[in-house]
């Protein structure tokens, strides 16, 4: 019977890793949202990158690239995390090379699992419906911020868990972790945009003036694409 | 302002540092509710040991000393991780070296800190109430289960973290990790015991037949000491 576990940051992955698990990484806010809309807005493909060298080496070979560390966009790129830079004509058929301060790094680290996918509220509905047809161990994987736990990407994790358990195939082997972020959720489901006033991120970016991509990013199903890991290349999953 | 934050693995630890802080172990099933016992009936002081040769070795040389992995109580050992196995005439003034499947670990993880204390239900509000004058950053460590994340560890920080917070020099700066124990706590305030059906490490007690030191696990204020690491040794607080 498959389980339901979370990873709570990315340097705890070695301790979750199961090769044989469907790893869903998840960065609310705001990368895993920003790459489904790109997907959606008909980007080719995303090249996660770890580092600003080599999303700048990708630049200058002519592909757009995206780059943000701490919730600020890095001079001279296309796009920085933010979902509504990727609603752009611009897009369409490229590919883009993308480094971000958590998700990136998250997706590298999980590299090796069967298949990793990419978890949004915006792509909610339609990345549970799949897990729940692929009857193997599902790893959520929390990027947080600089590998600290973030309650943004637990609540999203506890959405999931709440989604799929209710399927018999996945209600038996529910991990604590996910039990725990189960309850974030429930306590939280009536308003989770309100909720993450508490949030520290939420905070980090509403100095920065992003309450609009906080909005956005709490949004369910604005998209059905599941962005899955291809080689280095994130794709629409057929 | 002092900040309240939750490191939910030893594996993580080296993230959350702060030589500064003041670190709570808390490994509630069970070593941290044991060790609060064995000093509340008189023991005089436990030497926490990572290793099982450590702790034979001490074992060897006339002391007491406790072993236990994977739940079980390693032949040949005084003790096991038990509570109960800790309430005996025997250990009056006596040190007892002690390793343990996580919580001994956790310990050794955290003691560079500016101080390493020991958190269990047992000793609740005694610890609380200290944590509360020190006007210093608080860091819960839980020592989770094999690195993972574990639910009952995850509850008392919340628990910890909803009375430390009710104190003005302490409100305003409770982390997400912290935040989020601190809606698992109050989802399940009412029955802290029933709760942990559901987590897996109360269902490996459960089959071995160890529902009483469950109970006594959570059980709230059994004792007023707080052990506190002095060198190698952790001693009751003055």
């Amino acid at each position: 019977m498959p389980k339901i576990e979370v990873c709570h940051s990315p340097a705890l992955y070695p301790v979750y890793e199961n090769t044989e698990s469907i790893v869903v990484v998840i960065d609310i806010l705001r990368a895993t949202s920003a790459i489904c809309t790109a997907l959606e807005f008909g980007a080719d493909k995303i090249i996660p990158v770890a580092t600003i060298e080599e999303a700048r080496a990708y630049k200058q070979k002519g592909y757009l690239a995206g780059a943000e560390r701490d919730a600020v966009t890095i001079e001279g790129f296309d796009f920085g995390n933010s979902p509504f830079s990727y609603m752009d004509e611009k897009i369409k058929g490229r590919a883009i090379a993308l480094t971000t301060t958590n998700g990136t790094q998250a997706i590298h680290a999980a590299r090796n699992a069967h298949k990793v996918v990419i978890g949004a509220f915006t792509n909610f509905t339609a990345l549970c419906n799949w897990l729940v047809l692929q009857k193997r161990d599902v790893l959520l994987l929390c990027a947080g911020w600089k590998d600290k736990y973030n309650l943004e990407d637990a609540l999203f994790a506890g959405a999931v868990t709440i989604e799929i358990a209710k399927h018999p195939d996945f209600s038996e082997q529910v991990a604590d972790s996910a039990w725990a972020c189960r309850y974030l959720y429930e306590a939280n489901i009536q308003n989770r945009f309100r909720f993450f006033k508490n949030a520290s991120h939420s905070k980090r970016l509403a100095r920065l003036n992003l309450k609009k991509d906080i909005k956005y990013c709490f949004s369910l199903d604005k998209t059905k694409i599941i962005p899955v890991l291809k080689g280095d290349c994130l794709v629409r999953l057929d």
